[in-house]
């Protein structure tokens, strides 16, 4: 007989009755019924019910076992008494009657219980996460997690990539956020980055010759913390592929996104084919660009409607003749709703610093579609039809009005959207609904430099003729601020899982684009000199993604915060209390790192 | 069309003749027939020839295209004219015709040359990389690392494994190399540390339940480069299983291993069953405790034999009055070896710090082995056979003799064993030898602080009865030498690709064990008491083990040097002068955290 077990706690089934088996597991509950003890033994792969009483010679030691002791148990698989059976376990038809029983792993006092759903503070489950990840739902989730990445992988393979490791001790990376250092022992006063993402890498890897990359790699960014990212690392699911347009990063990356969130959306509903929004459009329809398509609404321009003559609503005519812009937000079946749903919106939009969210509300009169509420009389019923029709509006519905520059018109209406459809509870929950966002702009106007920067990354392919782009003079600024990048996002029920780019893989074309954004090539010679070397010996056209993991994983499991879907996370102030990291070095160390502390002074 | 290519550059076959096709890749070799050229066009997947005259508009541009441009090419397909066919290359029976072409990404001089087979000096090939990686032989080593991981990835999880990722910005682990420290920006004056290996956070997921667990994990070491280490970072197919005894660990790791080695051994043998090799014995017979199995020479002990009365050889006597040993490697064939043959041995351990190595060379006379050689006269005949008959030598063979203390015997004769075998080519090298070492000792002598020290390990569980152990009085040293710890390596052809163990699950037992060991529970607490807290709630039996991949893809692919199957690493100092790391950090990275340099003074 095996040392600690000849089945797992998940394993006996009613035709082991009579076997003679032995289990190992933790204690996970424990009943005494007055000298008969049951005790649900507990392992990775399920849960099955042991009795002994006095009659076994195991009863001494089981009397002195505990919630959570690991013991192992011999004894023999019986049916459960009738009426007893548990359908919701496997082993629910079964227990076994303890022979003997020894004791493996006692524990003393538990800061956390196992057993039950008592909620506990995050700052206790994480000290003690060993015990927090014995609990049904986290144990779970983090099954689940790996579960995905699998599948992540075998995908990707069949899709013919392969996986490749690029360095983690390395140089710093251009992706904007802080890096995290380490000094180096052999080269005093020099520093090692830890990869923010393995950008640089893979982009190689194709100049390299390999085609089709991808890795599952960890990333690392010295941010303050956010619910949806981890403080300190992260994994994403890192592509990259060689001699391919945005549409053929979009065929590969699509069907796996989509396979594997139909894999494990349990039953919930997977978008079938991605919509593609341009940028202008999403700011336009939903004032943001990663829009949550669960959200039925539709926002729409009503500045013209709002500029005629007939309309007498002075408020939005100032904007208007400032240059601004009106926005409507639809709200349906808002009609029916109390005065309070008005206002409390209305105190909301001032909470955010607008003057107020002004709204008509449909109702049908005598077959006439007639606008009602504060603002309605200044607007002529063939406006407020034009208006409804915009909108999709119908009698029953409100819609509701963001004034102002275009930028704040719209992020104000993109949040009044999630807010209406919230309240008025329009989203289809049951689903996962993606899309792409495109054709973002190349560059935008740096209002506070009075000048012309990179609006997102500065090493996307421009969708522009390649001459023409070369000879654009900087002055040009109307046809510079129109030129749209290769470069995408892919978004996922409003969260946005990547950005991604066909890279600009041609030297003359990037010294250029840096030069309209008035860097100097010494600029990108000294911070990108080692790519821009590569591109010069015969680099091919490519383009990549790279979907984060923790944050897929979040949205299959349901979860609001990364430390129920990552093994061992650190807290929101970068900690890991578990094993007490970080934690201070020993002079010797930093002497030998060439470094010396460097405190901020004590406040008295 | 697609915008690259409908047909990568391996894909065309004598069935795709008349088709109008388009390839994508980098000019390879061009060669210029007076008025045709030939352009083999190269990617990922193969090499196409393509053929242009001046009959084809694309002539012109054709003209100007040199070695590693990438461009894109329309063509017809048509066969080989007869004779020129190249059955090497899968797509040798057919060429494509070039009626158009465009350069997509020119280069400029190279720096090293991808086509031929000339060497460059390996700062050269690191720095450019990306160019030596366009290289056959390491593009097709790349490829295999990542089938090598993808197929102990496969194989791992059919046997019931789930792969972790554990945390990476981590507390310092008790590896006993030195850390790389990251400075933490959030906690002025505290570091993270990189995981040397992720062997706590491997205990403690079994601890929290999970049972079988396996990462292809980075590890991270600040230890001066050797050729089969990188510098900096490592991968480890890190292992670790609940409820099992080190039989478990050896039934789930040796047929994944084996069939790994099976899979990419390019029809090498490979071990079947992996022989198990108690630690003392390993030291006995191979002088080492990583044997290379495929030398067939075995070790004997003849200090019985050399301390008889009848044998005259002083200096080994001598030897074995102070309590030394002689130890015995046979030299099959070597009786027929020049003088200069037994010379050179015998410079060689002179210059390891041995005397030298005494010798006996068996010969046929008359029917009778006779012993010839400087020492035989010392030796009377009947000694002479019984030393034959120990290490297994006949006539024609030699024996040589190595004589000092147990260790240093044992050392001289290990290497000796090698040296002999290398000289006599003896090893059959077309196979992969795999053994266990197992029993390794607890704990040894520490001769310079004259005192028990651990010997490998501290944290495996020691194979003795526990009630036992637990009642150990420092005292007992004789006992306490022979205990031996649930221990184990595994050995192929002479690498150790790993290190395992049972781990130690009892608080009680490690705190015991640390004792004899010298050190107080506050030192274990100080330093381990993330893990002790954890082994006092409940902890299972655990052990496993953590094979090298770099170690393994190395022996797959031939190769002597880990920068052949590492995708960009670093060089001997710890460099990546392809990126330029490590760096200079700014003042105000520096600043932010919280530390300043402490650079050594320059020499005058």
């Amino acid at each position: 007989m095996h040392r600690y077990r000849t089945h797992t706690c998940g394993a006996l089934r009613p035709s082991d009755v009579g076997a003679s088996i032995r289990l190992s597991g933790w204690c996970h509950r424990i009943r005494d019924h007055g000298g008969v003890l049951f005790i649900d033994l507990r392992d990775h792969y399920g849960l099955t019910q042991c009795v002994v009483d006095s009659d076994s010679k195991a009863f001494k030691a089981a009397e002195t076992a505990r919630s959570e002791w690991v013991i192992r148990i011999d004894g023999r698989v019986r049916t459960r008494p009738a009426g007893t059976e548990n359908a919701e376990l496997p082993t629910g038809a079964v227990e076994v009657y303890i022979d003997d029983l020894e004791v493996l792993g006692p524990a003393g006092e538990l800061p956390v219980p196992v057993f039950g759903d008592q909620e506990y503070p995050e700052e206790t489950r994480l000290k003690y996460r060993f015990l927090d990840l014995r609990r049904e739902k986290l144990h779970a989730n983090i099954m689940k997690r790996g579960a995905i990445i699998d599948s992540l992988r075998r995908r990707m393979r069949e899709g013919g990539f392969f996986e490749f490791q690029t360095p983690i001790l390395t140089a710093s990376s251009p992706e904007g956020a802080r890096d995290y250092l380490v000094p180096s022992r052999v080269h005093p006063g020099k520093f090692y980055a830890l990869p923010q993402a393995p950008q640089q890498f893979k982009q190689l890897t194709m100049i390299a010759g390999f085609d089709r990359y991808f890795q599952i790699a960890p990333c690392f960014r010295d941010e303050d913390a956010r619910a949806d990212r981890s403080p300190g690392e992260f994994y994403q699911l890192d592509i990259e592929m060689s001699f391919v347009t945005q549409e053929d990063v979009f065929q590969a990356v699509e069907p796996v996104l989509r396979s594997v969130f139909e894999e494990f959306a349990d039953g919930k509903r997977v978008t079938r084919t991605f919509p593609r929004i341009p940028y202008a459009e999403a700011m336009l329809k939903y004032g943001v660009d990663k829009p949550d398509l669960r959200n039925p609404l539709v926002i729409a321009d009503v500045t013209d409607e709002f500029g005629r003559d007939e309309v007498a609503f002075k408020a939005f005519k100032g904007v208007i003749a400032s240059g601004g812009v009106v926005r409507a937000i639809p709200a349906t079946g808002a009609a029916g709703q109390s005065r309070s749903f008005f206002d409390k919106l209305n105190d909301w939009a001032r909470s955010e610093g607008a003057p107020g969210l002004g709204y008509i509300v449909f109702e049908d009169e005598g077959g006439t579609l007639t606008g009602k509420g504060p603002i309605a009389k200044f607007i002529p019923a063939e406006v407020q039809a034009l208006i409804a029709e915009k909108t999709g509006t119908k009698a029953g519905d409100a819609v509701f009005f963001s004034a102002g520059t275009e930028a704040k018109a719209a992020a104000l209406a993109g949040k009044a959207r999630i807010r209406i459809a919230d309240e008025l509870n329009l989203s289809d929950k049951d689903q996962f609904a993606f899309c792409w966002i495109t054709d973002f702009p190349m560059y935008e106007w740096n209002e506070d430099e009075k000048r012309i920067d990179f609006s997102h990354n500065p090493f996307s392919m421009p969708n522009y003729d390649r001459d023409e782009f070369l000879a654009l003079d900087p002055s040009e600024s109307e046809k510079i601020l129109g030129i749209k990048a290769f470069q995408y996002d892919i978004v996922c029920n409003g969260t946005e899982l990547s950005s991604g780019a066909i890279r600009n893989h041609r030297p003359d074309v990037m010294e250029k684009a840096f030069g309209i954004a008035g860097y100097g090539v010494e600029v990108l010679e000294e911070k990108f000199g080692g790519m821009l070397n590569a591109l010069k010996v015969g680099a091919p056209p490519h383009g990549g993604i790279a979907p984060g993991i923790d944050r897929i994983v979040m949205l299959l499991c349901g979860e609001q915060n990364l430390r129920e879907v990552v093994l061992f996370p650190m807290n929101q102030r970068a900690e890991d209390l578990m094993m007490g990291a970080p934690a201070e070095a020993t002079p010797k160390q930093l002497r030998e790192l060439h470094i010396r502390l460097n405190l901020p002074e004590k406040q008295g």
